[in-house]
Order: C-alpha cells, then structure tokens, then sequence
C-alpha cells in the first residue's frame, strides 16, 4: 500500500512529537521538515531531509502545520495553493470559523484539504463536547484545564518588565474556574512586590486567582504534563441528571503532535474543503480498513 | 424550516423515552408509533397517532427503531425498502459488520440510509474508544460497566428453572471485569441453594464472580440507571503513559432514546448507505446549522 507522505513545517516542540508520530505511523514516511534556518538540524534524525521549502521536498500528499498558531493562515494557504494538503492546531477559538472559511475558499479552488485546529483543545476535546451536546441537548459543559503549562499566560508574563523568565501554571479549581500559578526569575534591581503586583493587574490574570512566586530557575520546574477534565451533567430527552465526565493526563505536545498525524490521514479521505474535527468522522483518524474498526469499537 | 417527520416503531422503554426525546429536539415531528397492537395506546400522548403498520402514516423521513435487537434486521430491511431511512439501537457487538453489510445493500438500492448500533454501547461508548484509538493508538482499553441491569443476563436468569422473577445486576470491578448480583424470585417446591447453583455453572455467569440472593421482589430492586467507566493507558508517538478517562452516570433507555433520535437527524444529511456512529462527523448529531456548532466546541 502506498504510505502518506507528509511534510512538518515548524520544528519546535511540536514538530518534533509530530516526527515521532509519523515515525511510528503505519501508513506514512516522513517527506521532510521545513524551517527557516534549514542548517541547524538539532536531534532530527540523519535519515530525513531538512529543507528552507517545501518546494524542495517531493510528491508531498500532507504538510503538518507545527508554526506558530498566528502563522498557520499564510502557511497553509501557499502550501495548499501548490496542490498540498494542510492540518494544524490553530488554537484561537474564537479565530476557528473565519480561518474554515479562508482556507476553504483556497482548498476547494486547489482541490485539496485543509483540517485545522486539530490539537486536544481545540481538537479531541471539541469531539467529546460535541458528542455530549448530542447525547445531553440540555445542560452545561465545563472544560478544566490543568494542572498544567498556559504558554499564552506565559507569554503573557514574560512581558512583563522586570522578569527575566517566567512560567504560568494553569490549576482547575473546578466549573471551569482556573487559578494561575505563575513562578518568575527576576531582573537585577526589580523589586518582586512591584513586578509581581503588575503581573496580577494585567489583563490575562486580573479576573483570575493568581499567585507570583520569586524562584531561582524557571526551567526547574518546567514539564510538558498537562491535563483535562471535562464534566457535562445534562437532560437526555427530558430524563435530568445525566452525568458525563472526560478526564486526560498527557504529555501535551506528543497528545497534540498525535492528533496532527491522525487528521493528516484523515485529510487524505475527505473531499475538497476546510474541516474542524467535529466535521470528520473518528474512524477516518485511524489507520488501514474502516471495516476492521468498525468490528473491533 | 421543515421538521424531520420520525416514526417510532416499537413501544417499549426505549421506545417510550425516544417520544420524549422526539417531543423535545427542534427539529422533529412526530409521525406516529408503530406497534403490534394498535388498540393499546398505554401512555402515548393522545396526539400521536398510533398504528399497527408504517404503510398507515404519512410523509415518514425516518423510523426510529426501539425494537427487540433480533428483529432489527428485518424491520429495516422492509422500512428501506419503502424508501424511509432507519436507526437502530442493534447491539449484539460480533454481528455488527454483517448487519451493516445487509442494510447498506438495501439503503444504497433505495437511495436511503440507515444507522445501526447507535445506542450508548455500542455507540456513544465506541465514538470515545475509536478517538482515544487515534490519539493514542499503542495501548489497551477497558469498558467497566455498571452498575446497572443486564438485559441479557437478566433474560439468561429467567430461563432457568425454578425462577419466578430476576435481575442480573453487573458490578464493574475494573480492568473489563464484571461482578454479576442476581436477585431472585423463587417459584414455589424449589430448593434456593439447587437454583443458584444452576445459575452460577449457566455459561452466561460461570466465567464471572456471580452471586445469587433470594429476595421477596425484585421489582422492588429495578432502576433504570446504569454507568460506564472507559479507561485507555497508551501511547502518543512514542510517548508512554497518556491516560485517558471517560465515565458517565445515566438513565439508560433515555440515553439510547436520545442518541437513536441524533442519528435520526444524521441520517437525513448523509450520502446512501449504511452507517455505524463512528462513520459519521459529530456534528451531524447536532440540529441547527453546522457553523453555530464550529463556533462552540
């Protein structure tokens, strides 16, 4: 059988889960890695070219979108203009639907597909809270994330003046409702009241709990553990009280690297168009015979 | 905008709690209730029209059937044909795939469609066990049940003699193993100790920790509750220990109720053929428009 070729763009922490998952797949061979700087090679293995373009890796059926989520609209639409494939894991929810259409416009006049913002949230997560909207029509959903990294809350820190590196923790407290514990190595001559103070006042902690603490390496405590809990209690029909719970504890880049080659596959099923995960059904994220699947789930 | 017009055929619990599911999705009308008698209308509310063949309604999209599991193939073989779609709850796990055979042939042959299997397990159960497949494809699954009532272990109970009445009740204790708790009733001139032994070597129990008790009703012990606790420990790429969990706590007739009547609306927006849930997108369970859908999840 021929197996997907696949192209990563972007070799940060996700690329990297990504070429691992590729390497496991049963049905793909890894095309290449695309970066900027197409000489550093890292800990990529000897066996898989490293490029500047796409352009220069051949017969591409997939390019896996590992950018930055901001870039992902301007990748996707070249690559999918040159007869390409794209998925990534766009990650600003509010962003989702005019991105579907954007690419899709390009997808559909190209004759190729485009999945996106196809990590766990959004991504898997929005599959089973829109499994349990069905099953449960009436009723409230709340996602809590954690414990684990926020890279946007962290981001958030580190521009903050006076701290030297940061790290925003992200604790469920349940309902939907997260504390932030942020941990902060600090410039020569700030005062850590003051600068912890501005951090709790910014817009991305202020309706938040939050807690500044001084430490002396910010890397120390860094781990890529994250998690989820996803409670439903809803009406079936008019039965009350139908309980529902989702709950993950996954290593966050390799769960999301993961997802990218499953709708990478996918992709490869699908007519012409933008999909987010909700639109694709689950058996076309598995390898080999729908039919096997269908035996075995 | 036009309702799906829905016939339930059948009229026992699922039946009962997929009217209720119809009478409150907004998006469905209700057709009528097929059933064998006619003349009992039980509590069927009054404007439903109650009948004892599908010639005798008009207009149906789609028959909901909350049959006994062994007469679905018939049922929907002949419904087909008629040129109206049909779901069904259909759960005898090994004969899935020949069913979907059978139906697809008929469906395709009259332009329609037919879901089968959509109940909670299999169903809802499998869209989760077929996701957490993808995102984690090395690893192993367990399906805890319970507690709740066992249809077919109940039945298996009845059988054997010297039973007046039973409930086989299944005890999850982990890993996909099962306590059975069976209450009885004892006809008169049996002894308890010669019945429960013969339940505890019928082969429907004699693989699983079984425990028979007499008790004086076992109407008194009914609930229509039941659970799932579905657990996957696997493998993301090649990062080990992704753990995932997936737990709910229902009414079980008004759970399958409510989930045959989403892929009723599915069936309306799919391509001829037949179907298992894990063969079709999520948010085609979801009424309304697509988009609102993509904005939320």
């Amino acid at each position: 059988m021929k197996k997907i070729r696949a192209a990563v763009v972007g070799y940060g922490n996700i690329g990297r889960f990504t070429i691992e998952a590729l390497e496991v797949a049963p049905d793909f061979e890894i095309a290449g890695v695309v970066r900027r700087d197409a000489s550093k090679r890292e800990d990529i293995p000897a066996e898989i070219p490293v490029v500047g373009s796409i352009d220069e890796l051949t017969d591409v059926d997939v390019a896996i979108l590992a950018t930055p989520t901001r870039k992902v609209e301007e990748f996707a639409k070249e690559i999918l203009a040159k007869g390409i494939n794209t998925v990534d894991s766009f990650d600003i929810h509010g962003q989702i639907p005019a991105l579907r259409k954007s690419l899709g416009e390009v997808a559909r006049e190209h004759g190729k597909v485009s999945v996106i913002s196809a990590g766990w949230d959004p991504g898997s997560d929005s599959v089973v809270r829109a499994l349990l909207e069905a099953v449960a029509p009436k009723g409230i959903t709340y996602t809590n994330f954690g414990p684990g990294m926020s890279m946007g809350h962290t981001v958030a820190v580190k521009a903050v003046e006076g701290v030297k590196a940061a790290l925003s923790m992200t604790i469920p407290v349940g309902t939907g409702i997260h504390r932030r514990m942020v941990y902060i190595e600090l410039m020569p001559g700030y005062e850590f009241e003051k600068v912890a103070h501005a951090i709790k006042t910014d817009p991305y902690f202020a309706s938040d709990e939050t807690h500044v603490m001084q430490v002396e390496s910010v890397d120390a405590l860094k781990d890529m553990g994250h998690g989820v809990n996803l409670v439903r209690k809803g009406v079936s029909g008019k039965t009350q009280n139908q309980l529902f719970e989702f709950d993950m504890k996954i290593n966050n880049p390799a769960l999301t690297g993961q997802v990218l080659v499953c709708v990478a596959r996918a992709s490869m099923r699908l007519q012409p168009g933008c999909y987010t995960m909700i639109e694709i059904p689950v058996v076309d994220l598995l390898p080999g015979d729908r039919d096997e699947w269908i035996k075995l789930v």
